[in-house]
């Protein structure tokens, strides 16, 4: 079941994308005036319940069937040292998901989303980018694939979380080719490295800038800076565009994969909140870039779809109020 | 059981209150520290577990058993023209709560909380302030018992909402005499009166001022110029101080009760955490006074602990978190 047999048949899906039902956001915004409320008294709620209604297609939108999917992988500008922890954490963390003890496995757990892990090629990093490109454009191709097939179309939301020791390097890499600026005004601390290990990935962040200059296609910026979870992870965010299922943005990596996506088509990202502002200290820039306001602040700068996971209780509480609450004329109350 | 016999004694047993437990505390803290993330990747749920275990009194705190306590009360003051709904709707409303159709019953229950309605005495609204005080001491005291007598020691973390057309003035009018300032620092549009019911708003809260001017006693401020719902809201709050209960602020009017009691005694907030940032205009000097950080702002204005209520699935990420983790020994991942 491949939706697309090249790069360019993804780019040219992903513009073809249907917007969200009009007919539902209208019968959803009717529906809101009426609860038993002051007008706007439930704020961004009442924001996030039309647009869920939009995307899933009815008035009363549900939270009952939502999808978390991980991708996990390795990454060649990781001997650059640019991360506080060895490269085999990836697999060793992609372990704990499949045994249930990482904080994502407990946020899926706590708002009922099912969770697939999916580990591209552990063993196989991606090329160091400061050498040469990531990935070839087949590899590229083999990723977006995974990352498409992986989403559940019928799902009522989407988080989208990665795993992959080096990925806030090749991250701010990618926002600095898509959106301009040097390696200092794109990387942060990651997993925590300190004032050495910062520098050396603005370094190596400028050394693919350098390295791979003149590039202004998205996708090749993504296979010459990328990785292969975060172009699986543009890849599911396609697809759920593409079926119009409602996506939770997570931190600075998701958001770099959304931006190739963003830069690929403008409305390519109308099927997305941000769940959170993540601590790593580009992500605000990027979700400007994005034009993305963050439903959380809470400092969280973890991965794994952890922030976006967190965001989902917001987005249950929009739901439960939107579709449980009685109307004014139900509950007898003046003012409706 | 009335736990107090007089306003002193109320404070008394405030200013007597016990603080968090310290070895929980510190089971807490170790045991976050062992958890399989890079240390503080989880921003604040890692501060909000810890404080949780703290009051809780144990390493790994739950959130099972969670009370919502709404109270209602009427307000002599709805006569100056505050408010953009008539009194009327405060009985409406109740019945509304009592039904299950409004915002705090779906959000209660999407959390597995239980919800009591209070309706104190609806059909007799307290004293307009403008042209003496609200409540007598002895109508004080009786608000604070029940509000007291009302909260569930073994709950392990409450939510204190409120329902009475015109208190947000009210809370205008306390949080002036508590903290300074004059009416137009301190009122906002409630539940959506115009720039004419604004400028009635700051008016009835500087006649206020004025008429009880010189009051110091935080007790003799809320019997002047608050109400039977807010009196209430300190009794319980005051409750859970006392009997270690994690308290989770609402919004403007629910810290207006909150900051009568830190008033009384700077530690008496020690317990609680700030729901949310509402879009009532002095919320944020509110919580600023207080010397609270909102877990969320999502432009809620509704009341009736719904701000707090939704922070309830922070506090659930924070809780599914920590106490559902895997070690990095019990998972093998390097870096512990």
């Amino acid at each position: 079941m491949t939706a697309f047999a090249s790069l360019d048949d993804f780019a040219a899906l992903l513009r073809a994308a249907p917007a969200a039902d009009a007919a539902a956001l209208a019968a959803a915004a009717a529906r809101n005036g009426q609860l038993t409320k002051p007008p706007g008294a439930l704020g961004r709620l009442e924001d996030l319940a039309g647009w869920l209604a939009g995307w899933q297609g009815r008035e009363k939108p549900a939270l009952d069937r939502v999808q978390v999917l991980i991708f996990a992988g390795n990454h060649g500008v990781a001997a650059q040292g640019v991360s506080a922890f060895p490269p085999e954490v990836t697999v060793q963390m992609v372990a704990n998901f499949q045994a249930g003890g990482a904080a994502i496995n407990q946020l899926a757990r706590l708002h009922g989303a099912s969770l697939q892990v999916h580990a591209l090629e552990l063993d196989r990093p991606t090329g160091d980018f400061t050498q040469g490109p990531a990935m070839t454009g087949a590899e590229t191709l083999t990723a977006l694939r995974t990352g498409w097939e992986a989403v559940d179309a019928q799902a009522e939301a989407l988080v989208v979380g990665e795993m992959g020791i080096g990925n806030t390097t090749v991250a701010a890499a990618l926002a600095a080719a898509l959106f301009g600026g040097r390696g200092a005004d794109w990387v942060g601390r990651g997993t925590g490295v300190d004032d050495a290990g910062l520098a050396r990935k603005a370094a190596a962040v400028d050394a693919g800038l350098a390295r791979h200059a003149g590039l202004t296609d998205p996708l090749a910026i993504l296979a010459a800076l990328g990785g292969r979870e975060i172009a699986a992870m543009a890849g599911a965010m396609a697809r759920a565009r593409v079926e119009r299922v409602p996506l939770v943005l997570d931190g600075f990596i998701a958001c770099a994969a959304a931006a190739v996506l963003q830069r690929l088509s403008p409305a390519a990202l109308d099927h997305a909140v941000a769940g959170h502002l993540s601590a790593e200290g580009a992500h605000g820039r990027l979700l400007t870039a994005l034009g993305k306001e963050p439903l959380l602040s809470l400092n969280l700068r973890l991965g794994e779809g952890s922030g976006a996971a967190v965001a989902l209780g917001v987005l249950r509480a929009a739901v439960a109020c939107h579709s449980g609450m009685a109307t004014f004329a139900e509950a007898g109350v003046s003012g409706g």
